[in-house]
């Protein structure tokens, strides 16, 4: 067998068995290999920033990585933005990039570029194979990266030659020998701060804690304590509603994240990191906590932190016993105008049960979280890395990963136009996803960044840098372009209706919320 | 003034007049300038492949670089494949990226990156700005560096507080003492080489050498001394049609190319690289020159070819009286089913006088050459990187820069997808851009690769990665999405009288060519 199959066979055996992928010539022997070794499925995006948001959402609601495959340097940027979001996520992802062969290189024909140097800002592992008979053990390498604690971006490169030269056969992932655990001592250290001062400490979560179970375990000992729940700003995947322990987030905006945080002398970080602002703006702290506050992690990415947390309420003797009932809450369709509210309100109604929601709904839903801890339990996606263009890739892999549940991307009209492609991958392969686009012709974040920032007020130039309404998109258009059917929606009553039928109906749909 | 005023008052006055943008929060001080700063025009991408490959149609239409505005790392990376091409193109580009503030860049918020560390694969200048007063003299550096011989990618990475902290005002740019020129001693012997054994010659052209004037040199050179000149497989621009001589291009297809090359014993250099194939495949040499074939460069990119041409001409007392007439090619609008002949020979007859023609025409385009021959006289803009999404945002720029002369942009289904957001900004603008997607439902060139590499007869789920015909692709559709009129056509009439009408009237175009 070549290189190439050895790879697809280690692949498979290894357990990556997703590909997303936008080939070209270098990785044509990869894709002679799909006919030859069963189990690999494989999903083509027409655009490589899709492929890899695609496989940041598999990872997030898998838990194991899927492979990519991109073609030479400029295949590799198109995808790195998305790789920065995953990277930030901790998702890991076997990321496998063409090269030339070997002896090409040296040509400097046009696509020649310097691909190690352009993965190696979104990639923690980086590898070109040398040759044939190493891109086996090499792609095993690059599975124990991708899974290792916390998980990797691990990006492998092919050289053409090694795809089609003589290969001996599959290489074994080597066996992951550090196990997620936790520290027992960060554990006491917690436990002895939550003992002291729990009405002045944060238990500030994110990660791996934010399952339900994990959610319940801090609930207890907020319960137990009296200490404060918050989530960060930005959590990879949560779980939430109807049942589950709702915790609010660290706002975005510094003039609310400052007066909530000034509370508290100390922060127990769950995986979490230090409260930070965003950007940075002029005459404004970068670092949210108040000055003199203790902070202590229990927590890091990859360590065992729903672990950990049952640790800590053994240690605080926090049982379910507790938890102090959750005010009940009634969801009701709304009626009228579409605004913040509205559209928050009609959403919590439509989730149904194990609904996986995908947010970049940047201002437009600065709201969704209040209403939506009512609605039928679902998972929460967000993005971590803050590079727009996240949503509609992340929610094409999660429905990949899980086709049995429904997927439903929330995305602002500035955000969506960046990977408007996956609506095509989506149709493709008949996803379950329900596209909503909040349409109100702005980058409206920006428009608030520009006040933030003390840049005064926008004139007409500046602003036509920041409205996209000329002229108008037309997203049920642009869906149409890709064979998803859409509609566009202006009051609450046709965007219910619209919720409904788009959930029912199995594929993929897209609906226009003009605002 | 602030860091952000100083550094436009620079751009404006070192003649960098168009920016264009996709800012984020990191560059609103940027866009508040504007509003103070007269005469600089920004013009407004929804991503960032369109941005960067409309910086680089601009430059090579204009010959002076305009400027980008990206939004740090994750907007710098969307720009990279564009930025690849316009490198390998030579394209002078002012490329600007916003960072977070200095003091904010430590605490690792989620849009931290390695910028410089993705700016460097496809920028041959770098610098991040220390501090608003030295924000105006990098900004002079970089349009210095954008403008040098050759020109060059110049990435200025501009922290927040560059931007917003006070600064002294403009910077003068430095004034370029390294003009282009040539080396008298490459011309004599080229002059010697041609004397010598010309009917063994390859005079190989691109680059600067590709004006009308150039190559009636290169035509007279050629009548009298009987060498053969032909071009690169791809140019950065060129000038063709009626009255124009016109040369062949090396084929890309390797099988092609070695039958034609074989011939030469000398190959001389105008600024063109060693003929070197696209790809490397199993069993095909990489370099396409004969064995023994001597390799003599007379001119090299930033050089002045069309003087080292003169003086090769006067050498060899070439003159217009040495060319031989061309044969008269008769152009007849096609009929009946569309073909690439058909294709060809509906396009030759509908350019305009002047036109600009953007050639991502891949398989569907291998033969546009010889009709377009004899079309009124026009511009033909390349690929030099190879990195697809290269034509709807380079026709964009390319429109920017021309007003008016009419554009048209030939893109095959599968790379028109890339970047297709071009459309939108296309239509904000009013530019005079035909586009004309040749929707043949597939990678065909990946089909033909597939081949090329020996990888056998593709089975059905290789065939998947390589299809887009499930769902169909209606750029109709997407067109309108983007607020750009289009129509479909399916017979060499439609086609005709689609082209003329949309070469008649201002602003925007589509044409889906569906084979």
């Amino acid at each position: 067998m070549n290189g190439a199959e050895s790879l697809v066979r280690t692949l498979v055996a290894g357990g990556v068995d997703v590909c997303f992928t936008n080939p070209g010539t270098s990785e044509m022997h990869f894709v002679a290999a799909l006919d030859k070794v069963p189990g690999m499925r494989c999903v083509l995006g027409l655009f490589e920033g899709v492929v890899t948001g695609a496989a940041d959402g598999y990872f997030r609601m898998k838990g194991t990585p899927a492979s990519t495959l991109l073609h030479l340097g400029p295949g590799l940027a198109n995808g790195l933005a998305n790789l920065h979001n995953a990277k930030k996520a901790h998702s890991g992802i076997v990321n496998i990039v063409g090269q030339h062969a070997t002896y090409h290189i040296g040509y400097n024909a046009p696509l020649t570029s310097d691909i190690e140097g352009l993965a190696r800002p979104m990639s923690s592992w980086v590898r070109t194979s040398p040759d044939a008979r190493s891109v086996a053990a090499d792609g095993a390498a690059a599975i124990a990266a991708a899974r290792s604690a916390p998980p990797q971006i691990a990006t492998l490169i092919l050289p053409a030659d090694t795809a089609w030269n003589e290969a001996d056969g599959i290489a074994e992932v080597p066996v992951d020998t550090q196990r997620p655990s936790y520290s027992p001592q960060a554990v006491d250290t917690a436990a002895k701060i939550l003992h002291g001062d729990a009405a002045h400490t944060l238990l500030l979560v994110t990660g791996s804690a934010l399952t339900e179970h994990g959610l319940a375990l801090a609930e207890r000992i907020a319960g137990k304590t009296g200490c404060t729940v918050m989530g960060q700003t930005y959590h990879p995947r949560m779980a939430r509603g109807r049942g589950r322990f709702s915790v609010n987030r660290i706002p975005y905006v510094i003039e609310q994240a400052l007066p909530i945080l000034k509370n508290f002398r100390h922060i127990v970080l769950v995986e979490a990191n230090d409260p930070v602002a965003f950007f940075a703006y002029p005459n404004k702290p970068s670092m949210l906590k108040a000055e003199g506050c203790e902070v202590h992690r229990m927590t890091a990415w990859g360590e065992n932190s729903v672990a950990a947390l049952e640790a800590l309420a053994g240690a605080l003797h926090a049982t379910a016993q507790d938890v102090k009932p959750q005010q009940h809450q009634e969801l009701v369709k709304p009626t009228g105008a579409l605004n913040h509210a509205t559209i928050a309100q009609a959403i919590a109604c439509a989730i149904p049960e194990n609904a996986i929601m995908v947010d970049e709904s940047v201002t437009t839903g600065r709201g969704f979280f209040p209403p939506t801890a009512a609605a039928a339990p679902h998972d929460w996606l967000q993005n971590m890395g803050g590079s727009i263009g996240f949503s509609t890739p992340v929610a094409t892999g999660a429905a990949v990963a899980c086709p049995d549940r429904k997927v439903i991307c929330m995305v602002g009209d500035g955000s969506a136009m960046y990977t408007i492609q996956s609506l095509w991958t989506q149709a493709r392969e008949g996803l379950n996803v329900v596209t909503i686009v909040f349409a109100n012709r702005i980058y409206q974040i920006l428009r608030g960044e520009f006040d933030g920032v003390g840049a005064g007020e926008p004139g007409k130039r500046a602003q036509d840098m920041l409205k996209i309404d000329r002229p108008t998109l037309d997203f049920v258009a642009l869906a149409k372009g890709m064979g998803v059917p859409g509609r566009a929606v202006t009051t609450a009553d046709e965007f219910n209706k619209a919720l409904a039928e788009a959930v029912a109906e199995p594929g993929p749909r897209l609906i226009e919320v003009q605002m």
